[in-house]
């Protein structure tokens, strides 16, 4: 409690410990199933968490976009995939990127495979990505022809190395249930597995299999013809991972330390300092209510289970609306700090920038660089 | 043309002569109503920016946060109130603040009144918050009873003056037309000048009525009893001022400009780089359909009407789903730049962290740092 006490505005608790928990659960299914683990950084954006990961023995990693890859290349990482389709634009930095690390891009459009020929001065390797439903970016998983247009292109190619297919089932997350997670995942990676197939009997050589998307990942237990899993948020989850039932609330590794600003009794309400730029706007549907985060319990310094009764309804751009029950409206002065889970961790963990070790009460950086918090003070 | 070729990622656009307007019409009408003129500066969080408002004679501003105070406070700012509840754990720097510049806080609860009595080491005026249908902070307009109690333990402290009572009738923004703004706006300006009359009526001496709100400042012709308005967004505006008839499209000053990175003909469908992180998940009903932006006209290397036929549908952390017309998607090649008017250029800006100058190409920054783009190039 009394390291709470210090917390004067809104910020963002780690608890390392579950953290660390989550790497090793996913990191000994990735070894059950002998599968490369390649988890995705984009959750959490930080060196000092990729340590944590390095110290498990990962080595290959996943990032979204150039920046982040040039920031975990500057931390020694050296085999590295953007999970986002190449962005032709950035060329002169991915050429950048190439000549220091192992670097892997996506691709689902002939245009790009034949700028990043044209352009390329160092190997990359090439991923073809693949649409198992999510119906975001990648070529349909029916369309083989154009696949294998696009691996002929890259085989044609000297700079460019075909890898295999890549998708990120992320329809998952508009599961109904456990189970639904698990069909969706599992239809995703047969629709891997045919179109594989298809390019190797096309002359398309070694053909590998990487896929994405927590819930999958997590929920999933036949990895058979997977060469290569993705996940990223499992390393924090949070609420929609709670909601769709691919985590226990004890597993949420991050929780927003907010401080009560106002009560209003006719509404059952208290409104904190933590609004849509600390949380970010991502909602989820709890009981027919979209809320923005439900109330963590606190456990001395940490938070545990998740409290229903306090749910985040509103939040404008510094201020949160928050319903509690009558006895949590008791409970809490003007001044105290209520704990709440994020809705998604990925983007609280962008809005805010930093971590605070729950432990220690020490900061944690991220790329994200911190908000400047001292003009004058 | 030319300039736009050189964005290679998601950027913000700005159009600093429409911004001026903009600026200067909110600022006539001040005049001519003779209210004083209090932009809120959270829409911009820039200095360069803040500069046009110091240019055309704005001396009293308006920030959500302490941390943007003392931003504001470093560039010569001497007349600042925050508006949002004070949250007295951040006593100290409020402390450091008001012995540097004029400083107004905000205050709806007795707690923190006391609080400030208690712990204030330099002169603070104060503002009694007041709900006229928001129902976010703020006393209940008809509780009068309440209000004044607040009043006098103001009155009755040393370092606390009472400058008047304070409200946002941010539930304008929920109005159906741009008549029901102005009937919620006058509602609440009825409801302040009623409160404000109690108080009188209750020996509180002269009590000030500021008002706020960019879609009620906007539109509201008559101002009397009003000592001062606070509006912030409409330096910039956004679709959901335009959506409720606030402002003309042509009069919105920032647009992002984002790369095509994939392209899918069967659902008409274009893939932007430039996702949740960058926009924000704000989102507005537009025809029956809820977007995260539209798409602009381009004009030159700047931007002007509205294509509604392209329509930011999804967004995921980086990742953005532009639905087009089918002349829309034959115009655009992958690695083109796409022009979308955000939903909500508040939040828009904290998420970008700095402008892109569309006449010169320049950066904009803010108080929100930019982002590490250069670890390694």
């Amino acid at each position: 409690m009394n390291r709470q006490n210090e917390i004067q505005k809104p910020q963002l608790l780690i608890d390392l410990e579950k953290a660390r928990n989550n790497i090793q659960s996913m990191l000994q299914k990735a070894r059950q199933n002998q599968v490369v683990f390649r988890p995705h950084f984009k959750t959490h954006q930080s060196h000092e968490i990729a340590k944590m990961y390095r110290d498990a023995g990962v080595t290959a990693i996943t990032v979204s976009s150039v920046e982040m890859a040039a920031y975990f290349a500057s931390a020694g990482w050296q085999d590295i995939l953007i999970a986002f389709p190449a962005n032709i634009l950035q060329i002169e930095h991915i050429n950048q990127l190439a000549a220091q690390v192992h670097l892997s891009l996506l691709v689902d459009n002939l245009e790009s495979i034949v700028f990043l020929e044209e352009h390329a001065l160092h190997p990359i390797d090439i991923w073809i990505e693949v649409d198992t439903g999510l119906h975001r970016t990648g070529i349909w998983w029916q369309n083989h022809q154009h696949m294998l247009t696009c691996a002929q292109q890259i085989k044609d190619s000297q700079q460019l190395t075909l890898q295999g297919i890549l998708t990120h089932a992320g329809h998952t997350y508009q599961a109904n249930s456990p189970q639904d997670v698990i069909d969706r995942a599992e239809a995703g990676r047969s629709a891997m597995l045919e179109a594989k197939q298809y390019l190797q009997d096309h002359d398309c050589g070694e053909i590998r299999i990487s896929i994405g998307d927590t819930p999958g990942c997590r929920l999933l237990s036949d990895f058979k013809g997977v060469d290569e899993i993705r996940p990223g948020n499992f390393i924090f989850f949070d609420l929609e991972q709670w909601r769709l039932g691919v985590c226990k609330a004890e597993e949420i590794a991050v929780a927003m330390a907010c401080p009560v600003v106002s009560k209003n009794v006719q509404r059952s309400e208290m409104v904190i300092y933590g609004g849509a730029i600390h949380f970010s706007k991502e909602q989820v549907l709890y009981r027919g209510e979209a809320v923005y985060g439900l109330m963590a319990e606190k456990d001395g310094c940490r938070f545990s289970g998740i409290l229903d009764e306090g749910r985040l309804l509103h939040t404008t751009q510094e201020h949160g609306v928050l319903r509690v029950s009558d006895s949590i409206f008791q409970q809490y002065q003007i001044g105290d700090i209520v704990l709440i889970y994020p809705v998604h961790s990925c983007l609280t963990v962008q809005a805010m920038g930093e971590y605070r070790d729950v432990h220690t009460g020490k900061t944690i950086s991220t790329m994200v660089q911190q908000r400047t918090n001292d003009f004058i003070f």
